[in-house]
């Protein structure tokens, strides 16, 4: 009697989104919990890119730009992507990176508020998110103080008449922990402050309604569950009410109003085209755009929920096969980062323990594809389009055998980087 | 008797790149003159970039940012390109967009010199880069004053104790007119500035020799010359004498000193690294790659050598054809605006024409690929990788048709934009 692994079967026999599988390529014999680092390859992308490589870059040549359509795939790529996010056409551009995009919204979220002298972000965020911060802080005109939420500190703590911006991740890289999004950006403009959102790791699990919730920016990336690709470009939301005001340093040409007048002079396009800097990577867009088609017709309410039941039968069973194994004998622990809550938790399991660079890798070597994040976060994402709840149960049973098996006393798992 | 299509032949005879023209796949009957916008396709990306979606993406999955060596490709490729640039390893990274890596070397040059509150630009220089210098100034945190050189005026001039950064193109996208890289480079060092120079339209096409000519700084494309595909990762070379005190305000974690360490804080990298920001964008970057193959084993002093006798074979061959039309009876006039000296042109040749976007338009449904650039540039670059002798003739005689044809009374040539 497996009740667990019982209603994994049933649950799968009824999945609504079972066929999307179908739609990715991936190796036999693997589960694969590592789309929120890199997403699986659409079986379409493969055709798609060749096909830009081949008759679009080969027989095309300059000509493309606007026969294939390559000078407006930013924005077209851009307006699909919207779709998910909930907002409107318009609003969104698909360009450069996340951290690129991130700079381009705090410069011109800071610029909007100019006698204004503090942001919040949180000390937990992705890294990446911190780093450019410090630069955008930098470039400013003016100095800036950065408050940082300490674990667990709401920014409603923070949120007074000198703060300009709060930029925060909507769901954490790390832990999987989902903010209140709607309530944080309604406390904020209560405070006279703008929000910028990072939803890399929500965008395309959580359903989202950017334009009812009134984000004023989000940033994010394509290559995470979007599956658009190693380095896919990254994309930027600006709500349309700012679209006149906002003005970003990276102006390029391609966010120019009249690009191919070559005015001497910047003038910013009038709509979300002026968050674009320079020429788009055409090839790697081709990517986002066969990601994107994995989620034509794909009910996001219907991802969530699986998503919910993907996680929580993974959690479960980690707590009924993890809990009475080995994994104290050596006066170890592992603990559940993520919020025990599925309303409060992404698409994610994170489990802490000290010597989880080994148990991933060796979990690795038993089919089991998830990653680590410094110093002591095994990170286990779930990608609804493409898992299945006898999979979830799987990936916990491997961990709970490697845990079993003491794989961490092994040094033979060199640590080395893997990235997000 | 025609003595320039006899010299044509004889010169394609005894070419040493006559072969390197196999490495790329061109339509039948097209003669492409617009490398210097979209370099061609090689024939080896399309396996390239496959292999990348297929096996790299597809089956490495997200393991392949070590296995496949992803992490490393900004670098990797940048070393590559540096032969090109006459650079010695660890100053080049592929990455971002040529105008993204602009700012990062303005706002890098201009934290160097604190005490200065000029920079040098050319008023006639890629609008882009005049674009984003507008952006850059205006992140620097002090008033920086920009003198724009006028149409031949020369950057002495404006060398003063004041200037902190000479920001040019070394080839201008326009008339394809060569700066005297070198010389400026001293004066501006003499007088205590920085130099930044934009090579879009020389790496691929001359012989460079940045660590000779103590370049501080340089950016380029790979999309045009250098075959890497429609918007390419763009690339930075920075002097490794400035390595340890440059920084740059887009401090992303792909430019952090240990990026899988999740510190808090920025911390640049100690080499070229620390001028990249985001997630490499691996598709694109594989398109580079393979547009860097097509330069293994070849000498750019035979580049340089044909792609003079291209230019100038064109260049005779329409003051041999066009003069004599009838280009003058409706009172216009077709005018070289490329310098007639070959030593001071690169591998192009421009022509000024007030129809002439009508006859690039009418050029290209005869099979010759040129473009136009905005008021009344025509630009015909020449690849000389794939391109021959015998087709720099075929070109000049269909523009001299055009010509003769008056196509430009003709005002079925909707004026589109077309990339540069």
């Amino acid at each position: 009697m497996d009740e667990l692994a019982d209603r994994a079967r049933t649950l799968d026999a009824i999945d609504p989104l079972a066929a999307c599988r179908r739609l990715f390529t991936i190796p036999e014999d693997v589960v694969y919990l590592d789309g929120n680092s890199l997403g699986a390859l659409p079986v379409a992308a493969a055709a798609r890119i060749s096909r830009a490589v081949g008759e679009e870059w080969g027989v095309g040549l300059v000509g493309s730009w606007n026969s294939a359509g390559w000078y407006e795939l930013p924005l077209r790529l851009g307006d699909r992507l919207g779709a998910l996010l909930g907002v409107a056409p318009g609003q969104v551009a698909v360009c450069d990176t996340t951290t690129v995009n991130l700079f381009k919204a705090l410069a011109a979220a800071l610029a909007m508020r100019p006698e204004r002298s503090t942001m919040v972000m949180d000390h937990g965020d992705f890294p990446a998110n911190l780093y450019v911060a410090e630069g955008a802080l930098l470039a400013a005109g003016r100095p800036i103080e950065r408050r940082l939420l300490a674990d667990d500190e709401q920014p409603a703590v923070h949120l007074d008449e000198q703060v300009a911006v709060v930029a925060l991740s909507h769901v954490s890289y790390r832990s999987g922990r989902i903010r209140d999004i709607a309530g944080i950006t309604r406390a904020a403009h209560d405070a006279g402050a703008l929000v910028i959102w990072d939803l890399c790791h929500s965008a395309g699990v959580l359903p989202l309604r950017l334009d009812d919730w009134q984000v004023d920016f989000a940033v994010g990336c394509a290559y995470k569950y979007l599956n658009g690709g190693p380095g896919a470009p990254g994309w930027i939301y600006v709500a349309s009410r700012h679209l006149e005001v906002a003005r970003q340093p990276l102006s390029g040409w391609m966010g120019h109003a009249a690009p191919f007048d070559f005015e001497p002079g910047y003038r910013p396009a009038p709509g979300i085209r002026r968050f674009l800097c320079g020429t788009p990577h055409v090839l790697s867009l081709r990517g986002v755009e066969a990601g994107l088609d994995t989620y034509d017709g794909v009910d996001i309410e219907a991802v969530r929920a699986k998503s919910i039941a993907l996680t929580e039968l993974f959690a479960e069973r980690v707590e009924e096969r993890v809990r009475s194994g080995s994994a104290g004998r050596r006066g170890t622990e592992i603990r559940m980062v993520s919020p025990r809550a599925a309303a409060e938790r992404g698409s994610q399991v994170a489990l802490a323990f000290a010597d989880g660079h080994a148990v991933v890798r060796a979990m690795i070597e038993r089919g089991v594809i998830g990653d680590f994040r410094a110093p002591d976060v095994m990170r286990f994402g779930f990608q609804p389009l493409y898992l299945s709840h006898t999979e979830a149960i799987r990936a916990a049973d491997v961990l709970a055998g490697c845990m079993r098996d003491e794989v961490w006393t092994e040094e033979r798992f060199l640590r080395r980087a893997v990235v997000t």
